[in-house]
């Protein structure tokens, strides 16, 4: 068993770091909103710490699971220097893939192991324990981590190096900008059309319009049920950070910055906490 | 058994119509150049017809499976005056619902039954007799019609009233559109980033951004292979169709408008006949 | 001073006419809905004709501004067999290239010419005499012609044969789709940044952003005023002509294609017959 | 006559600061690349300064006119501490009007005074002397620097508080991506269809589809010319500011995002130097 850290009790970080302790790994907490971590030590026996530093003092590994790259930096900049050497700091945060290769230049230097790690599955995933966690960084490390991760992790893989994770999560989202508009439409056609949804779905959803999205989404959708799940808010910085990287790389996205733009319709109606499959909204409700 | 007529005997209504002699329905075909249709009768033992009207003079069942609106119709018009009173016109051809609405009351008129049923599984799915049928029309009609089609179909269903068929298949054709440009956009930015696609796909293929195109597509794809499948030319017809049926119904297809704008630019490299997932050709080939 | 008819007293017909008359043509009009013609006829002391071919018979020139293709088909049936040989048909009507094209095989073969006039210029142009003329035909048709229609021109071209001039008038309107939206997201982003929309425009219009519609539809863009104008209604037919045109000659309309549907968007809010410029609409209102 | 400074001698800043000295006021000058400001001070007869603080320490006004906003702010953070109480900064880069609003506060913290002031015009209107200037900051600032920009400007404006100079011209640039992606599609569609563009843009540029792109840009579009004007890497980058702040602001723009993409592909095919104008190339050329 290892001594873990968790960095970032959100709705990722919180049942995470519950899973870890739940492997029997001696776990320390910290959060910024102190609340939360007090109330995951009461919920799970483990150790919140007063500070970055404290926290991550005498790990093995340190997780972390924040939002946006400014965070993970200010936090990181506290964690690297605080850490044992020989140590491994895993970010499952969704971030820059420059962020990721600044953060293992940093922790090379301090003599830690480095992942950029983010995962996928959501926030179901994250309770369940079944996340997928595409990985960047070294063999080794990964080889160390993974077997911790497992803890809360369905699969684990390492792409590439470091930076290579967050280059796989940003395919992710790219694709799933593309199902999720053209989802949208075609329920959107159907409902104009006066087709029974269900019908529709039944009879195409075994062949090459299948998608997780339609199995999984499609009813809420025809409902306009979008209370849950993974927030707008969230997927515009992924595209934002997606769309940055492409400037960088040389990948032409049209469609993936057109829907980046239909999701800022959606937040225009109010829908930043909505899940992505709200894209439909702005063709459903303006009627 | 049946007394099966099959019209149109293309990459797709060559292997159905086999297969419903295989099945031990008595088959006549015709097809408008007559070398193919005497080239099946040879293979599957069954019968060609010397015109239309011959051809399905003595059917319960006539099927037909065309080109685009006009083939249709133009078959249509001789097909319904010499058939049979109660005897069924089952149209496969994927084409209008206005046109499926006029064929409907054209065989109301003359004492038929009829279905819209366009079909799904491609080329593939034809050959190994495991189309999915979407149709509109009356449900006694479809009872009826059912068990014959079950020779090559793996599912049918009655979506709803005529037209139900085809406006059922736009729905398919619109989310496709949307998932195999993201699907492009995404391999595209994974090969720009200097990662495996082979590795992306085995950690991002089980989860949100999970398709049967990403499933069934992406090594084509990465390998630039084309010639096969469904033809962007196709696919155009079918958008066509589509976003003319959305000026009637009010439905806004933003992204699917803009993805035949991209077939276009795939028209224009030479690619009419290439598989609708060369889409990603536009990104990587013109560098 | 010529024998003139003019079929089609609508918004632009009826002051079209109107110049025709003022110039000291003998003009007579028809109307399907015969109280326009009468008070046309009250106003300008012209006459009506009780038919389509009455209204012809004795004219040198006839022209036409009606609505959409099958309009023009079912008028131009009549008007071609009645006509004079030696006449000239004018078609103002916005339409496609393939029914000009048509047109001009049956006037050809009815011994009189023809001629595709697109205008543009609008109600005001109409009522002022201040059309622009877009002409496909025969150039000693159009030299005939030209004189004529300056009754209500300030400008009229030969673009080139049959169809050029409803081609012509295509480029137009694509233009001005891209340039309408261009200046609604301007307009849009000036908003939201709290800028003087008015100090903008006074900063910008003199260079490499100024278009006409910058300096005639900024004003009332901005005070969310769009009750006149060039409808919608019209502009999707001619963004739908544009689109099946671009099918034929192969031309890639991302963005025309993209607005059409943007189009569809403001439809969906009541703005049928708004001017085009409510685009901006689909962007300031749904806040 | 004003003592002034002018920091950066590229495509735009060389030939403004001559202006300036040929207005007869005192002119020093720094650049980077040392060549290019012992060249200008040979032409003009002005000073060059070894660094940026020798080159500030006396001047009246500072204006700068560099790459993007890294490069501002890093000599920025020279200029100010070292620039005299009551003098005036102008930044004439295209930089964010986040980076407009830092230098603002800066400048207040110093003593003096600052404006945002991107310009529009191009090199010809830096060379002529006829550039138009939009201005962010105090009116009394402006109402200082007013009269020396007077020296390159043809029109300068203030447009609002610090920031609002950077916020103009984002609506510029966000209205011209909308224009030359819709005349590119025009031109595109011309030649597509036959047509002779000198024709058509004879008859269409006097109305609705009229654009400053249009009348000077046509012909090299046609002629598939672009070795001149505003290089698309130039345009990126501003599309890049304007779709950041869009983030902030809550300005959708959808098809300002798409062309950025089409630039993108531009790039792609190895214009990163090209004039904006050619947008046109992506249709024109892979054919
Ligand atoms: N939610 C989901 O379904 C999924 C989310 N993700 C990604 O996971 C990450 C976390 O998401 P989620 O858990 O939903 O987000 P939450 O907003 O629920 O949690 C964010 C966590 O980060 C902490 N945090 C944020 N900023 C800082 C800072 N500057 N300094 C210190 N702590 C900070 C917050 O602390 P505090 O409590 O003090 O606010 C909180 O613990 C994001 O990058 C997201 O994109 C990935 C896949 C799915
Ligand atoms: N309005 C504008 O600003 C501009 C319009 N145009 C184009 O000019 C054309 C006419 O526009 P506008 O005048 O505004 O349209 P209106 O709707 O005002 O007028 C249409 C005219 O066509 C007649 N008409 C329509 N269908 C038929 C038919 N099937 N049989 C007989 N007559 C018919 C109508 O007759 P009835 O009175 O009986 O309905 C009416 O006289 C359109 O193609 C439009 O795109 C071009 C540039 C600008
Ligand atoms: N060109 C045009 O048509 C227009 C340009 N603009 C804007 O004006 C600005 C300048 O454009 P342009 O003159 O064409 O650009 P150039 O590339 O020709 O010149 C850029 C200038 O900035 C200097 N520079 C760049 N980075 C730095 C740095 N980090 N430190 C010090 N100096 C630096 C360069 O120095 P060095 O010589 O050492 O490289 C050079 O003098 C840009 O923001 C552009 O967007 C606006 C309207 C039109």
């Amino acid at each position: 068993m290892a001594r873990c850290t968790f960095l970032g009790l959100g709705v990722m970080g919180y049942p995470m770091a519950g899973h870890l302790a739940g492997a029997g790994h001696d776990v320390v907490v910290w959060n910024r909103t102190a609340a939360k971590m007090e109330q995951w030590a009461a919920e799970h026996g483990g150790v919140s710490a007063p500070s970055v530093e404290a926290a991550v003092a005498d790990a093995d590994f340190v997780f972390a699971c924040l939002g946006d790259d400014p965070d993970v930096r200010s936090v990181a900049e506290k964690a690297i220097p605080a850490m044992k050497p020989g140590a491994v700091l895993v970010d499952h945060t969704t971030a820059s893939a420059e962020l990721a290769r600044e953060l293992d230049q940093a922790a090379r230097d301090a003599g830690i192991g480095f992942l950029d790690a983010p995962v996928s599955g959501g926030q179901a995933g994250a309770e369940n324990g079944q996340l997928t966690i595409m990985c960047g960084g070294e063999a080794d490390t990964f080889a160390r981590a993974e077997p911790v991760m497992d803890a809360y992790a369905k699969a684990s893989s390492l792409i590439g190096p470091a930076g290579a994770g967050q280059l796989c999560k940003m395919v992710n989202q790219i694709c799933i900008a593309g199902i999720v508009q053209g989802l949208s439409e075609g329920l959107h056609f159907a409902k104009r059309s006066g087709l029974d949804p269900a019908l529709v779905i039944g009879a195409i959803s075994k062949g090459a319009a299948q998608s997780w999205q339609m199995e999984n989404r499609w009813q809420t959708m025809v409902k306009d049920e979008f209370d849950f799940g993974f927030a707008i808010d969230w997927m515009r910085k992924d595209l934002r950070i997606t769309l940055e990287e492409a400037r960088r790389n040389g990948a032409r996205l049209p469609v993936a910055a057109l829907v980046d733009q239909f999701y800022a319709d959606v937040q225009a109606m109010g829908g930043n906490r909505w899940d992505t499959s709200s894209l439909i909204a702005r063709l459903e409700r303006d009627l």
